[in-house]
């Protein structure tokens, strides 16, 4: 694994964003002023980096530390380009499969699916840029180590990807307990990317709109979702189970 | 939901006991004496519930008030005698689906179980009277009001439910990656019962023994387990795609 590390102070963060050190995010200090100040928070938006103001107090309990104002913390994997992402797939198979995960914030969730993902051999996870759980401590953990195995890449929309993936022929299916079809009669034979939404907000509208499809799974006892680790799992099984014979 | 509510006091401890109120745990005081606390100590023993021995400063931060030597916490749900869950399950289908967990303590993991168990319509759910996860607040609401929909039953040993299933022509198959059975050819068309064990320590010995067969999910990349919600969402919904015809 990585060393996990921060970076302390405006400077040290602009060098880094500057020599293209992958950051997960940045904390700045509420009501901190100047050029330099400036130009860091010009540099977070033109990358789309994750960012937070908070008090002075919180940076210190943050992290424990003199932060002069702000801290990055440092990504612990390597994010890989999102077109290598999708070609090296098809490189590898003619069916890939792939994972976007809209939202999925809880990091326990986020590396429950991660390790599904490893061991179900997924060739390709997609996450935005924000509004994603970060990769920290507790991702790694539980992801069982699979973080250091699925190749993850990180992006300002999903709906980039959603593009590249369709020139590339990919089947993009949004799973939703909206659907009309069920995923036992789903086919799932070809190259697919699946669309997960977070549990409390669902599959962004936009991104639904670009779905060539949509997947369900039946539900009994007026229940009408699972937890979202388990219905990854669970779709991405029945995946492997279509393409063994 | 029941109201959540704790018993202060040996005496009122005792006299929930004996009046059946379901109780989930019980923290008693370390190094305190009388024949009144003997009798709740054997009280404990004989009807096998979960207990812990704290020093006084734990107890009351436990819930902050006067705990008089010990608190009992009430079960936030009523379990179903054993055989009265199994005759259940057969009358209202010939080819019910049981979950033995043996020593799932976690309660996120818990939940997330019971959520997929009541959205997969399982028939029931076994678990031991101690080294289980505790039914409180974070298992609930996880279980997202699964908790309240599937039948559970709280058994002294697995291996008794295990013997009365059996009774009943149930299939019982251990859930274990050391199987040689993939998920996908394994037959789950008739009554069955999966035992599935914790991810550190796997099913007990003793249990394995008594099932009648077991099964693993086929994985890649060197993994050799997912996280056991997802594990176990993939199998009951292997069982609901196997009898959808």
């Amino acid at each position: 694994m990585r060393n996990s590390f921060d970076i302390y102070g405006i400077h040290s963060i602009i060098e880094a964003i500057e020599s293209d050190v992958n950051i997960e995010k940045i904390w700045l200090q509420k009501g901190k002023k100047g050029s330099l100040f400036q130009r860091l928070e010009k540099l977070i938006r033109i990358n789309s980096i994750s960012c937070s103001y908070v008090p002075s107090e919180k940076l210190i309990k943050l992290r424990n530390k003199n932060h002069q104002g702000a801290i990055a913390l440092v990504s612990k994997i390597d994010f890989v380009n999102i077109e290598k992402l999708i070609e090296n797939a098809f490189l590898q198979t003619s069916r890939p499969t792939f994972l976007l995960l809209d939202g999925i914030t809880d990091s326990r969730n986020f590396g429950a699916i991660i390790r599904s993902c490893a061991a179900a051999s997924v060739n390709g996870v997609i996450i935005p840029q924000s509004g994603s759980a970060l990769i920290n401590d507790l991702s790694v953990k539980t992801s069982s180590g699979g973080i250091f195995k699925v190749p993850i890449s990180r992006v300002n929309h999903l709906k980039d990807a959603i593009f590249i993936l369709k020139s590339f022929n990919t089947n993009i299916i949004a799973v939703s307990e909206k659907s009309d079809n069920n995923l036992f009669e789903s086919k799932l034979k070809k190259a697919t990317a699946f669309i997960i939404g977070s549990e409390d907000r669902g599959i962004n509208n936009g991104l639904m709109k670009l779905a060539d499809t949509s997947l369900k799974l039946p539900m009994f006892n007026s229940m009408d979702s699972l937890n979202v680790s388990v219905a990854s799992g669970i779709i991405l099984y029945e995946k492997i189970r279509q393409n063994l014979n």
